[in-house]
């Protein structure tokens, strides 16, 4: 299941997603208007809408869920594999990695910035990570549908392969004594963040190429772990910019 | 109510709120316990903590309310004065205006950031904006101590006032032509923040000194409001020590 106006709209635009049934308000269902027109355009199927009262989707939903009037049945994204993940990221030259960041709201707004500063993927765990629906879809925004999300068996493993694959790994954490801004992003970089509080597990920090912290006050979990995801792909995205205008001249 | 570890722990040695109850579990005592000891040391006068199962203190609060197994009853923080938070302000040189955000989630995350990032005020209207209490606090993560919150009835009038304290505002805005960090915010910076999807208001927009955008892929609504704030609070504090160090040089 998911909702909200963005999260439905993306998916019902997403030809990867089979579609079986959208309920939504009539206020949802104007705004949603344009979206269906256009799927129906791109000859994508799908099905007829169903126009409720608000308390219907309330009941079909877990309490306090915000659809914004909009509720839709569809089937899940094809899992991606790192490997051909990697191969695309490639070119963005930016991944993100999520060690045990447990909160759907944090790994929805995390996807949503890495589709906004052009990140290629979202690398996180099977295990203690939530799965890609609901709450999590809803503050992603529709980036769920933009930004592969991969679940891996085993992290360190996985970095290993980011790794190969000729990301350099920088882990976030506050008491690193570099700072982000003073690396080097340009090339191809994996941004790693813990879990607020712990932070990184063990393993995962010392399979870090680099540790770096953030210019805050204090230690580094005195920022919320998707505004700390937000600023470091920000100056990634900074710098890589940067470098392409001087390649450019 | 103050609920939450942090928050708690943050306004238990705030020597401006008063205390009156508080309520711990076990092992949240154990958390604040250091706390406790500070507070007493520094003669803060506080009550004695109450130990009580888990399930009573979700019957103190609103559902779903993560308590972390500590909740205070404390005094409202006095309500300062816009004058009096500039004249202070001014030496950080970084405010935030906040143009009808309404979900406390996000203003508490943004007031934690401004915290991480030194900002010096935190400016939004009485109405349209939610109370600096429960919610709101936790997500600030104890930064509702420490940053000034300040509420007025008329945000165009303010930023009058915030313009002649000599600050430069700057709105964010997505089809903006500017980039954030193509502007000079190494003098005092007032970032001005709207609503996520409406954005600000006509007359907070018209009231700006100048409008930036963020360096995303689509519009300034791609990225939650918090995260845009976190990435401007970045991008101004970065300048800002760029701008210290070469003046120390």
């Amino acid at each position: 299941m998911l909702w909200g106006i963005h999260a439905v709209r993306e998916a019902w635009l997403n030809p990867r997603r089979k579609c079986f049934r959208l309920w939504v308000t009539d206020a949802a269902g104007k705004a949603l208007a344009g979206a269906m027109a256009a799927a129906a355009l791109e000859g994508i199927e799908r099905p007829r809408p169903e126009t409720v009262e608000r308390s219907e989707l309330d009941r079909l939903l877990p309490p306090h869920s915000v659809h914004q009037g909009a509720v839709l049945d569809a089937s899940p994204l094809p899992e991606p594999q790192l490997h051909s993940v990697l191969k695309a990221a490639g070119e963005s030259g930016l991944i993100v990695v999520l060690d045990q960041v447990t909160d759907p709201h944090n790994v929805g707004a995390i996807l949503r910035s890495a589709a906004a500063f052009g990140a290629g993927a979202v690398i996180m765990t099977e295990r203690n990570a939530p799965p890609v629906t609901g709450v999590l879809a809803k503050s992603a925004s529709g980036a769920v549908e933009r930004v592969p999300l991969v679940r891996v068996p085993n992290l360190a493993r996985a970095m290993n392969d980011i790794q190969e694959a000729g990301f350099w790994c920088i882990g976030l954490a506050g008491e690193a004594e570099r700072d982000l801004g003073s690396l080097d992003l340009s090339g191809k970089t994996a941004l790693v963040l813990g879990a607020e509080g712990e932070g990184m597990r063990r393993l995962t920090r010392e399979t870090c190429d680099e540790l770096a912290r953030l210019p805050t006050d204090e230690a580094m979990d005195s920022l919320n772990v998707s505004n700390a995801a937000a600023v470091a792909l920000y100056e990634a995205r900074r710098q890589k910019m940067k470098f392409m205008r001087r390649e450019a001249t």
